[in-house]
């Protein structure tokens, strides 16, 4: 295995908090980078590099962890372009909207999926996008939500079965059976190409006794929990992911202090997904209440083709800054660690010796440029597997 | 001279309302374009199209007019992302800040200045504008401007000269002073440089009668002219611009009623900044009232490094439509006719024969993606000179 040296960095993040500054993203400057079999071997300072088999000089550039998107739903058919227009024009988002997604997905074939899968895969990576998160939810069958998953495994590890997304239209008048599907006969179809269980716990698709029974029955098959929660109103999905362990509760939208309490005192990350209130022209969740409550808070994309198709991190950093009261630096570590976290990874989302080598190369001198230069294409390189 | 055909394209926006659907963006599906010698021939359906000396074939996306961003200030040197981070935790902006930028910038060499702007230009041609305005401002002195406009005429004809942006530290004590170098000898060294004229009339730059002064100055030495106004607060100039019959007048956050009706009736272009009231935490101007009352509007990104760093056209649609209550159609109508209105341009803006072949085609079907799919580079070629 050859080692490549990375150097001429001018602020490296490294999101360890015993190098560099010392702060919580760890941030060297003037600073350098060692790889070795896909792994970081060495940071330190440019002055203190060891030598290595090649160099590359990013001349004064930032380098930063690969953005780890942990919520996004990348199997689907069709898109949804005229009803956002709609919506901009003053129509409301209900959950509704995904069932026209169900029958395109359906409708179409695997190698539409995969192409679509594939191109918005490598869009995410060149923007910086090293770790993804895709779930399934737009087939609802189990031959569709298996295959859904199958296609997700095929471009990361970190699949999701989400078959309890909304109750499809076959089962409008009975969705207990619906639900017994999905703990049933769907779970063991899906269960060998996912590491996650999620439901969408919110009034007009699962409900918390339903939510509840899914996670459960995902969890009893080897599947870890994760749940969409208090994203369309208050309810009780983000205390059941608490009570549950899951590793984190996505939208966390709309919060009570009860709901902080038991996110404080969990440990359960709280993803928040900025592209959704865009797009849906909801209030944006209240990050700053969050981080001074003590929770850790993750940022994803949520990329899907109803409530929010941005597949850009750097933009959610930058939409969470201005709009949700995060600095800048606590914005990228949601982004990365916070990320990582979420989809409990030790190996992604830091860029210190031992560490996947999964890095973006800013066309900037500072991450701060994600914020301060909203909607520019900042990210110059990506390094991922 | 040779043609070129470019063919399948999914949508074609022209601007041209006698064309497509007849509506204000003139949108023909299943499009095709013929561009000879820098200019557009034919636009119409591809099976109706002529044969040219090559081809290129789209595959189905958009293609939209390159856009016109009317407003930058890409002349300078410095950062200023720790003032930006600095605001984003609660620190409140004034037109002080520039006097920052106006210290780096004498510093300079113009191989530094020029370097600067041509990566900016590059940046915003990626991402599909193909004019942009470009303004001195922060030399304030007359070598400084005068060598800030030679730099800005080498890569656009729309050069503002804009030695009325703040009051330099040592004119502090004699602002009267500075007006009439403004007004004379650096209007003399400048105006071979520059098409237009510019002044920041806002509390702490320039009161109304001083920005008066400035215009007229500009204009009795064949400049055309423009305005900064209505920012940071309320006051009188807009109405100043509509009164002088400026093509433009920029910001435009804070109208009152008297405000709107000056602008319905005198032709003016609105020209708003979305970037600004992101970068800034104000509240963004409020579009729709503007185009409810008549109002021609302009969106532009007023690119400079300290109340709005952004060069991405795109991101300023999308955010126009999420926060400012424009349609996609509207804020895209105002990133390119608009702009071209607001810079009295009638051969950019629209993609009808006899127009400047000047176009972005687009990674998606739509240009309705530009605001469904925020912060995504979604800019797969650009045209232009």
């Amino acid at each position: 295995m050859s080692s490549v040296l990375l150097t001429g960095i001018g602020e490296l993040v490294t999101n360890d908090p015993s190098l560099g500054d010392g702060g919580p993203l760890g941030v060297v400057t003037d600073a350098a980078l060692v790889a070795e079999g896909g792994r970081v071997v060495w940071v330190g300072t440019a002055r203190e590099a060891p030598p290595a088999d090649a160099a590359q000089d990013v001349g004064g550039r930032a380098v930063i962890p690969g953005f780890v998107d942990s919520h996004s739903h990348l199997v689907f058919a069709g898109d949804r372009a005229a009803e956002f227009a709609a919506r901009m024009s003053g129509q409301p988002y209900t959950a509704g909207g995904i069932r026209s997604t169900v029958a395109a997905t359906r409708a179409a074939t695997d190698e539409q999926l995969g192409a679509t899968l594939t191109r918005l895969v490598a869009e995410m990576r060149r923007q910086g996008t090293t770790t993804v998160e895709v779930k399934s939810g737009y087939g609802l069958t189990v031959a569709d939500e298996a295959r859904s998953l199958a296609l997700a495994r095929r471009v990361t590890p970190e699949t999701t079965y989400l078959g309890a997304h909304v109750v499809p239209p076959e089962y409008a008048e009975d969705a207990g059976a619906y639900v017994d599907l999905v703990t049933g006969p769907m779970l063991e179809a899906c269960a060998p190409y996912a590491r996650w269980v999620d439901a969408f716990c919110e009034r007009g698709a699962f409900d918390v006794d339903q939510a509840r029974a899914v996670l459960t029955a995902g969890m009893a098959a080897g599947l870890r929990p994760r749940l969409h929660a208090n994203q369309l109103g208050h309810g009780p999905g983000v205390r059941l992911a608490c009570e549950l362990g899951a590793p984190a509760v996505d939208h966390c939208t709309y919060l009570d202090a009860a709901d902080v309490e038991a996110l404080a005192s969990s440990g359960t990350v709280a993803t928040l997904l900025p592209g959704v209130e865009f797009s849906t022209r909801q209030p944006y969740p209240d990050a700053r209440a969050l981080l001074d409550a003590g929770v850790t808070v993750a940022l994803a994309t949520d990329c899907n083709p109803g409530s929010s198709y941005t597949s850009s991190m750097p933009w959610c950093i930058a939409t969470a800054v201005r709009e949700m009261g995060m600095t800048p630096a606590e914005a990228l570590w949601a982004a990365t660690a916070g990320g990582a976290r979420a989809l409990e990874r030790t190996d992604v989302g830091r860029l210190a010796p031992g560490a996947r080598a999964h890095l973006a190369v800013l066309a900037a001198p500072s991450y701060l440029h994600l914020a301060y230069r909203p909607g520019v294409p900042l990210v110059a390189e990506t390094w991922g597997d």
